[in-house]
Formats: C-alpha cells, sequence, structure tokens
C-alpha cells in the first residue's frame, strides 16, 4: 500500500506557530512518527508540503495515477479552496481529511470545511496522532472495499 | 484503562435503518468488534445505547467518576442537544465524538456539531472503524497526558 | 389495518391548554373520535403520548415491527426533534404528521418541521379532524400501494 | 354545500409533467375522482385551472359570493404570490391548501407557502388523495361552524 | 395635466376586504373622491384597476404615451413584482407609489416595497386621502420640473 | 390646528449639504415654504431643529401636550434611533414621517425606517413638497378623525 | 405560599462543573440557601432537578395544579426546548426564569431563551442569589395579582 | 428544425427602455436579426412577446408538442417566476436562458435566476447576439442529442 | 452602600405612556417605591433620568467615583447604544440592567440587549418590582465581593 | 483577431474527472474542436491552463499586451478568486467566462461567480459547445466596438 | 494648515478604561503628544471630545467653516452613528477616522464602521500614534490636492 | 530596522489599473517614494510583488527570520486568503496592512478583510501615502515595544 501524506500551508512552520493551538513538534519530527509507523506496518509513505494550493492540486492529480490513499492536512485551505475540492472529487482514490487542532472548538470560520464533503471522512483534534489515526482510516477503507 | 462506548438515539436500528447510509453491520456487531479490538489491547469497555437525552447526560457523568475516557457517537443530538455539549463540558476526561457516516457530507443541517467545540475531537466517515480509531484516539491522548 | 396514533408533549394537556389555539377537546375525548371513526372502518388504532422525546422514538421504532402506518402528532418537537426525525426515517411503514393547530399560521419558528422531509406527508389546521384526515390519508397510502 | 376546486399553474400538465414528482393521473382523472367522491356525498363542485395568477384572484374572489368553501393546490404560486394570499384573506369562506407531493420533502424553496398563513389549513403529500382529504376538510370545518 | 390612478390586486373588494386594514370605503366611493378632488383642479384622471399583473404593466407602459403622472397602488404586487418595477423604470413619467394602510407598520414582508426604489416617491398610511396626496404630489413634480 | 414641523440631524446643513441628493434649498427657505401654506390655511405651526437626539425625544414628549401634530422628518435617526421610536408611540397625536429624498431609492440601510411603524404614516421623496404633503396629511387626520 | 423551584440539566454537577462559569456552591448548597430563605418569610418551596426534558415537562404540569409559582432554571434546555416552553405556556401560575451565570455575557447561542416569551420574567447572572431573586419576584407578581 | 423565440415582460420596451443597459435596437429589430440569421441556417422561428407570466407558461406548454427548442429571455421573471420554472422543467425539449445585458453585473437580485437550474444553459451579457448564440446552442445541443 | 438609579429615554412618560406595556404607575411613584424600600434597608440611593445618551454616559462615568452600584434601565437604547455599553464596560462597579416589562416577550429587536454582556446581570419583567430586585442584586453582589 | 483561451483549475483532469458532469471529452479534444472552429474563421487561439491561481492572473495582464479577447473557464476558481476578478477588471480586453456544465444547475455554491460582475457575459451549460459560442460572442463583442 | 481633533465617546475614561485594550496614556497625555507633533511642524490644531452624539455632529458641521481637515476618533459611534455618518458626508474637508485598538481584531459588532465609506480613510491599531499617523494623512491629503 | 514592503496580487499593474480607483502612480514610482522615504529615515526596505498566494506566505514565512516588519498591501487576498492570515499569524513581527484605496468605501465584499484580525493595525484610503504611513506606524511600533 502507498500513501501521500500531504501537509497544507503554514505546516512547514509546526512547532514555530502559535504552539498553544498546534503543539511543539515540527513537521519533521511528525513526518518521522509517521514514517515509524507506516514503516512497523509495511506501508509506503510520500510526504509533500506546500503554501501553494495549485501545488497541491498537482500532487492530488498525480496521487491518482500512483497512490492508495492520501491523508490530507489542507490547513487554511480547508474552509475556501474549492480548487482542492474539485481535485479531490476528481480522482478516485480515498482522500482522508485530517487536523492537527479541533477545527470545531476554533473561530467560527474554521468549522465549515469545503473539502469534507467530498473526502473520505475527516479526523481533527488529536495533534500529530491525527495522521496515524488517517493511516489507519486508510487501512481500514482499503480493507473494507476489498471485502 | 477503561472506557464508555456511548451510542445515541437510533442506533439500536443499525443494520435496518437506512443501510445504505449507515452500513449493514447492527449494532451488537459494532460493539463485538470493538470488544475484539479492545481486548487485544487490554482495555476495558462498557457500551451504552440510548434514545433518551436524559439518559446519555446521565451516563456522561457517571462516566466523570469511573471511566478514562467516553468515545461518543451522539447520533442526531450532535445536532442540537446543549445538554449534552454542557454534560461532556462538565467532565474532566475526555469525550471524543465519532460518527459512521460523513456527517460533512450529507444535509447542511448535519454538517455543525454543537458537542464537537467540547470534545476532544471528532472522527466522521470511516463506517464502524470510526469507533475504533475513537478508541485509538483516546490511547493516544491518555499517552501524551502521561507525557 | 393497525395504526399507532402518537400524540407528543403537552398534548395531554389539551382542553386545558391555551383552547383559543388548541380547542376545548381533551385528549381523551380526541382519541374517543379516533376510536368511533376507526371502528366504523374495521381499523385497530394504538394511542400513545408522552412528554419525552425518547419514549416517542421508542414507540415509533417498535410500530415498525407491529403497525401498518402512523398517525403522529409531534408537538414542540416538530420544530428541533432530529432524533424523531431520524426514527421516523429510519422504520419502512408511512408516517402521517398531523397538527390541531395551523402551524404555518403562528409564530415564525413554528413553520418549519424537521420531520415532515421524512413523513409520508403532512396535515395542518383542522382541529381534532387533522387526525381523522390523518386516519384516512394512511388509509389511502395502504391503497395505492396495494395497487 | 358548494365547493370549488381551483388548480394552479401549471397542473394542466399532469401525468405528462415529471410524473415522479406529481403521479401518472392527468388532471381530468383527478377531477373525476373528486366529481365521484363529492357526489356520493351530496356535495357540489365546480374545477378551475389556469396558469394565470390574476385569473385564480378573480376566482377567489368570486367564490366568495357563490361557493360554501375552496380547495386550491396554488401549485408554484404558493411560494410567492401575495396577491393570492391577500385575495384568500379578503374572503370569508375557508380556504384549503392542498398538495398533490409533499413540498417539505423538496427544494428549499418549497417549504415555505405565502399562503398558508391565511388559509384554514395545508394538506400536503398523499397525491390526488390530497384532494380528497381537503374536501373531506371541508365539510369537517362547515360542520364545526354549524355547531 | 393628465393622470393615470392605477389600482393592484384585491383592491376592486375594499369595503367588503378586512375593513380594520383597508377602511369602509369601496373603491368606486375611492375613485369619486379622487374624481372630485381633480375636477376642481382642473386635472384629467382616468382610472384602472386589475388583479392581472401583466395588465398592469400594459398600462403603465401605454401610460408613458398618453400621461402626465401615474399615481399607482400596486396593492400585493409592491412586494414582489420585478416585472412592474422594470416597467415603471422603462417609462419616463413620474411614478408616484400610495398605499391605503401604513405598509411599514404591518407584517414584515409588507415593509419592502420592491417598487419604490424606481418611483419618484411612496406615500404610505393615510387611507384614501394617500391618493389625494399622491395627486398633488403629481402636481408638486409637475411644477419644480416646469422650473 | 397647531402642528409641530420637527428637523431632525443634519437639516441645518440643507443647501450646503449634498445638493445633488437633497436639493439646494436651505432649510430657512422650506420652512418659509410651510409657514407661507400653513397661514392661508389658518394652520398655526412650530418649528425645530436639532443634532441631538435627546432634544428631538424632549420636544416630541413635549408637543403631546400643545400640538395637534408632528411633522418629522428624523434623517439619519430614521434608521436606528429606537428612543424617537418609543417617543411617538408614547405620544396620543399623530406624527407623520416626511423625507426630502426617496429614501427607498438610496443605500440599502435607509430604506428601513425604524419610526416607521408607530408613525400614522410616511411620505418619501417629494423635496420640500413631502413637507407640505405632511401637513396635508396631517389635516386629513384630524378631518377623519373628527368624523 | 408553595413555590416548585425547578433545577435543569447538568444543575446536579455544581460546584465540580466549570466554577469559573458557576460559581463553588453546590446544588444542596443552593438548595439550603433557598429553604433558609423562603423558610423566614412562611414560603414552602419544593425541589426537583432532572437531565431529562420529559421529566421537568411533567413537573411544569404537575405543578399548574398545586403550586402557586415556579422559580425554573431550565440550563440548556433554555436555548431549544420548545416542549419546555410550550409547557410553560400551558399553565396559568407565574414561572419565572432564572440563571446563575449572565447568559447574554457568553457564547452567542446562550444570549437567546426559547422560554423567555412566555415566562413571567428573566433574572440572570447573579449566581445563587439569582434563585432569591426569584422566590421575590414570585411573592412580588402575587402581591400585585392580588392588588 | 423548429425554435420558439420567447420575449418576456418590457421587452417590448425596447429601444425606448433605458438604452445605456439594453441598447438602442427595438424588438422588431432584434427578431429581424434572428429571422436573417435562421434563415440563412434553415431554422424555421417563432416569435413570442408577452408582459402576462401566464401567457408564458401558456407558450412553453404549447411549444412541448409542437417545437424542438425554446431560446427563452424571461426578463424580470427570471428572478421569481416559479412558475415558469415549473412550466421548462415539466417540457421535455431544451430551454436555452438569454440575457441581453449581463445580469451577474447588475443589483444583488438580478443575480440568482429562479429559472436557470432546470434550463439547459444560460447566456448572458451579449446584446442583441445573446439571442444568436441561444439559437446556435439549441444547434449544438440538437447535435449532441442526435450523437 | 450608595446606589445610582439612572432612568432612560421615555421613563419620564410612565404612567402616560402605553400602560398597557408598561403598567401605570407614574416614575415619580416608582422612585418614591424605591426610596422606601432602600431607606428601611439603610442603602443611600440617587435618581437620574434623561432622554439623551450622553447624559446617561456622563452619569455612569461619574457614578464610578462616588457610587457603589448602578441599577441602570436603559431603555430603548438597550438594543443600540454601544457608547453605553463602554460606558458600562469603562467603570468598576456593577451594574444591574433592569427593565419593568419582559423584554424577551415583546417585538424581536427588544430581545437583544447591547449593555447586558457587560453588565453583572439582568433582570426584566416584573413591572416597578424590577427595580427593587436590581437593589438586592447589587447588595448581594455587594456581600459576594465582601466574602 | 487573436483570443487566449484560458482553463482554470482541474480542466486537465476532462475525461478522467466526474464525467456525468463535464462529459467525456478531454482537454486536448476541446482544444481541437476550439482550433478547428476558429481555424475556419481566421481567428488565433492560444492555450493555457493552469491549476494555480497565480499563473492564470499572470496569463490575464499578458493578455491585455497581445490579445483581443479572452475565453475563460475559471473552473472552481469562479466561486472565489478576488484576484482574477481584479484581474479581469484591470484589463481592457473583453473576457467572456464559460462553463461546461450549467454551474446554476449545480450546488449552492457554484451558483454565484465573483468573477461574471466584471466579465464581458456569461455562457454556462453547454459542454464543450460553451467554448464555441464564447468565440463567437467574442468576435460580436468586437464587431459592436468597431461599429 | 487647522486640524480639528475630534475624540468621540468614553475617551476622556482612557488610562482609567480597560487598559489592556485601549492603553494606559490619559486623553490629556495623548492630546500633548498631538500637539508636540503638530507644533513642530507648523500645524495648528484644537481638541474636542464629547460623550454626546449630538455635540460631535455640531462640531463636525462647525468645522467644515474653520478647519482644514479633521482627525476623528468616534470611539463606540462608529459603529450606528449615522447621524455623525452624514455629517461627515455633508462637510467637503477630510475627515480621517482613527481609532486606539485594531477594531478589526475584536468584537464582531467592531469591525464595521458606518462613517469609514464618507471618510478619506481609516486608520486603526496603533494606539496613541494612530492619531499622528492621521495627522500625517491629513497632511499628506493636502499636499496632493495641492499638485 | 528592516522592513518587508509587500505587494499582493494585480498591484504590479499600477498605473494601468482603474486609475479612477487606484491612483496613476506605478508601483515602481511607489516604491521610489518608499525608498525616499525610508533612506532619509536610515531604514532598509525590500520589496516583493506576486500575484501567486504560495509566493507572499513564503516571504511572510522568510521575513520572521530576517526582518523587523512588514508592511503588507494583501490586495485582492485581503478577503479571502486564510493561508495569508495564517501566516501573519504565526509570526512573530509586526506586520502592518496597507491599501491604496478606502476598502471601507468600495463593494461590500472588500469592507471585510481576514487579515486585519491578526494584524497590528490597518490603514485604508490615502494612496501610495497609505505606504508611507504604514513605514511610520512600523516605527511607532518598535518604539513602543522598546520603552
Amino acid at each position: 500500500m502507498k500513501i501521500l501524506v500531504l501537509h497544507g500551508p503554514n505546516l512547514n512552520r509546526l512547532g514555530k506557530r502559535e504552539p498553544a493551538v498546534y503543539g511543539s513538534l515540527t513537521l519533521e519530527e511528525i513526518n518521522a512518527q509517521i514514517l515509524n509507523f507506516t514503516q512497523e506496518r509495511g506501508i509506503r509513505v510520500e510526504f509533500f508540503q506546500s503554501n501553494h494550493e495549485g501545488d497541491l492540486v498537482d500532487q492530488l492529480q498525480a496521487a491518482a495515477e500512483s497512490m492508495d490513499a492520501v491523508v490530507f492536512n489542507p490547513g487554511a485551505f480547508t474552509h475556501y479552496s474549492i480548487a482542492l475540492r474539485d481535485a479531490v472529487a476528481s480522482i478516485d482514490i480515498p482522500v482522508i481529511e485530517v487536523h492537527l487542532s479541533n477545527i470545531h472548538a476554533r473561530e467560527e470560520f474554521r468549522h465549515k470545511s469545503v473539502i469534507a464533503p467530498v473526502a473520505a471522512g475527516q479526523i481533527s483534534g488529536f495533534g500529530s496522532a491525527s495522521y496515524l489515526l488517517g493511516i489507519q482510516a486508510a487501512l481500514s477503507l482499503a480493507q473494507s472495499r476489498r471485502n
């Protein structure tokens, strides 16, 4: 199984960025956790981070050909990028939306995701564990498709 | 570790109830999956289902004294029960909100959870696996608290 | 044919409760009218009233197994009980929503029914006759299903 | 007793028009059902259909002088014709609003009737039976006025 | 000077229609008052009433060629007839919007006029005197144009 | 008959203030027009202008004891001064709301008057003639009260 | 005089529940304060707390027969329980709505009470003293009814 | 191929009506352009204009039997005539909505078309060329249906 | 203890002003009741009424230096005077908002207080007793501060 | 004449992307159709597609110098990219907005275009023919400018 | 150059009033800073503070005759005083709106200024420096007018 | 001191782009003004303009390491780029939002900035002087931090 872990804008600032909200781990440390977790389970992962909406659209489109699932933290794009929504809707592999913080407990405008309606599901609020849960959700979806 | 798995209204109808939306497993089968999963990991679980908002409030309050976490599918109450929100807010153990279906992909009124802002986090859209991910989220929260 | 006549909250106060809005008949007198009407037509009816949302959910679920239709006056729950909406949606027998007063002619918040979108239809404004029309609607739906 | 059965715009297309929504009966067949039903009960009915809002206003005004009640399916005008609302409000005989489909289960804009607040009541969702229930509602209102 | 006095839907029911709101004068009596008032001042008036939006549009268009001003009570059309709004906007003579009742003191939906933004002005709440004030407003506008 | 002509904030700037919207007459010239008009008809008028909401409230209260009617241009207060609304509602003499410009043809926030629902009526859009029409409306209301 | 003191959901958690918002007194301590206060004044009180909306409806209905007034803290139900609103509206004794915290100073959704429009009045923000003020308000209402 | 070109209210005033918005061509000149254009391509067209909503509904219904497509400029009815929307939805031939002006660049209330959701498509903003593009769109739709 | 009793606009009209809403007592009679009540309890009170928002702001600011609490009925300013809200927020002594009528049972726009979020609490609906309850609330707040 | 055909995000996925909505042609096939169509008419076209908002802004700015018109399908950016709106507004050549699907018949959020108010016009719903109609609209606009 | 520095309600409480929001400087200290700053640059300033909306309107009107610009902190009036908006619109000299705190970072209702649309510009969030920047903006506007 | 001057989308079109709104200076001329201004004061500035949201995010992140402040004109991104908002929030140096035009005096959608709530402050409406005021604001903030 091959999974793309896709990080949206400003996630490259993790650790330095509002640690009360996003925790003190850096993106590298989170990626290392994910790598650890997936290697134990024989899953191959690739990582990509960008502050550019278009790059993320490009990556999602490319993943449609080479990946089995995407674990996607769209960051701020969660709330307005219909381009990303359409990219998710245009590909056949499951996309699992994840968030470090509980977006439903923050500012009103963060409660709404324009991407969630076309994602397989959403996991929100468990810090870096959100990514690991996302990986497991991808496994579970793959399993239930196989059945 | 002791976890309460709390099921809201109409979840006792699972299997019979709109299987296109909620899947074909019965609540008993889902509980069996959870039991299986938790026994392997040495976690003790208790199950409770009710169609009565007040019963769920009572259970949450009681769990505050005897449980380490709650995995809670509030069903329809997700969208209007401020009494349940206040019960969740009034207890110190983490409450993880889970949903079988992707509530963000359904009718507009199901996109909003009045409970999520006071829950630890929300997991939505992975069928019965949402519960298992919820258990794992509870474990992960317990771990990060211990650290 | 077996029909459950289900009365929501505060309907046990009929006669005593704002007679200008709800008429001067008591619930017992309305039930007697219904009994009269259905006995003439060889229909079996059962009556249930509760101020508890959960009890009404329980009754709807039970009716799915033993009744052919439900004539349901959800009272105040009409306007916010998504739990009742989901209960109605989860059962296969037709549920006919009835109201004594014309809810569309009262306060703004009473114009909207969260239950009507999943009910077979709605009858509103004819006093106790709303129930009798509801019984007839149930008959008519049964007939057209048979054809 | 004399009742006007008033059909709004596009109802002359019944049978041909979206049968999944409105059923397969033509307007003539529905009128025949109504005639059958009323003749058995010694009620005189007149039928009128128009795609012109002004014609329907004219008919309602005329009915005030010569009819005992109106059973009115305002079709699309239900949702915006304040002229029809004012016509209904300006006459003393009861007007019963009926709909073939359950308007509360359709597009958001069809949930609201500008006419219902001044009608005697509303019956929605029972196909051609909605008209027959409307006739019976008119009878029941006449009876309760006589008492 | 020639003025068209244009009456919208249901105004032919005046006297019979909700006299608490609209007063006890019939439309004929109001027209007689207007005739009286204008003859004294050497103004020629024509009267037209219709329940048909299209007829009122036709009349406004015709008035553009033969009249100096229109005193227009659009009745219920005030609140939704953009066709009438466009007709008023498409003609060069001043149109004065008048209302018997104070529309700003009635139901919320009557507070808004879609026609007023393209009318010369609005007079509301003075019973039949609203028409006479409208005639005087037309005179005053004509005078200030001449200067 | 005694009438108070009450001018709200910034009307003392007339002539100098946005003449395209409000005309080129000064407040003194408008008052002179009104005086001319009322003296011919044997009406006594008093004038008062203030930029202070409280002064206008005081004047309305005082007018209740000594005047037969008020012709009131509330200026900007039209749109938010509930204190003025309550003052108008608290006195028994008729208050006629007048506006130089057609407020319904200007910015959205000027379409709504918080005062109109408790005024006798509203006249809007006829320049200084709005005041003269207001005086005539007051006469007409007095007459119809006498009858 | 006999007064029912009715406590809504989660108030049994007082002291343990968000003391920064609700204070550090337990419900038992508040009830003791009330008992003290009422015994001095010769008033008989009964206490009832429930997390079940239906139980509170039942109690309000029963109070109509045996009590002179109700001092009611509806807790979270304040904001959505139309069933409780209808129960309050259906009984003739005065119901005084009280809140420990100032609900108008908290989250937006707590500013609105669906019960207040049918209550005698509302007292909000004075901690346990809100109940004592509610008792005094009941006394005062009883007195003014007697006059 | 036979196409009905249907013009809504006030379009008979073209040339005379706000030429800055709608251009200086009269309706006759536009029809002549269309005739020219269609004759070259062997298409038969019929023209119909009315200020009466009901007439346009009648024409759409009749076109269902005798035409292959409708090019429809609903004018002001675009924004509120659900009766026209339902007429369009009730017929099987494609209806192409066209507008002279760019309705999306005008007043807010003109941005929304209640008809577009059931039309084949919408063309807006190209003056009289909008009609010619509409004819071509009809041709193209016919072609793609044939394939 | 020294308390300022502050009355907002139009309260000087009490007795004369809509007695069905505000009762038949004059402001002088209410002040006398308050004086009676406070003298018995050894509290010093001062009274101030104004129709001028600025005067009320000035008084609140002055009270900050010389008073222990303010019992404030802001009248119509309740619903829009952010200047008064800021004045209340800028002073350290508690301000208790009181209303004669139950503002939550009146027009929609009176349900919302812009001042309540910064007041200590709100008491609404008990006629002149609202002031006396306000005095007691001030006492109770003073007591709990002392503890 | 030189026209830029500009394709927004995800249009490079055409054929593979939700063919029920967007048709089964690939972007290359559509471009070929356009090339065919324009070559016959002696028009030079250039094509550009990007998933990057900034690239589309850059292209629009460059087109201002070298092109006579732009036929622009903004894809998902239609609904939120004010940057593209401003780019369109900042250039003098006409921009024709086109859509494959009828955006007015899809999700609510797709009904609104932030770009249309500054575009020359909008064509929506005719599949790949929308582009060809857009080219013709550009021709027609050029012609009418020349006259 | 002569500039009026105009301070709105509660600004006389600066230093004492919520220093976390507004800083610890008193109004006198801010005025001294401004005086210092302007004297160095040969600008004459006058200061005026009032809690009375009417006084501020009066001052703005007077400034039109004697000043070259106004630097205006409308305080709470920013958000609702249309009277001040109209006063600003009625005078020809530039009015620069300034705020100590960043109003866009505070409560939702403070984000909107009713005055800004008619002011020359707005400066918000720099503490007392906002005034000095306002003075410089006035200089800059004067300069660019002279060119 | 080192300041980054950051220009958002379409600002490279200044001079050519709607000069009535944005003035006739080109971006180069504005940058020259800024350079002039800062060199006199010994401030080092860097300039960056992009039409790409991601580039602006990248620049803000980089500035966190090498700059003391950012003067940022986000152009169209002001109104929807939550990615830029999060970038601003994630860095510790002050970001001053500036606009050439008075955004509060333009289209409704331009009144709201999603960036302002996390910026140090906002300056809007003074043409190129807005940038110079922004530089001065940055100086002032630096000074007050030092104190």
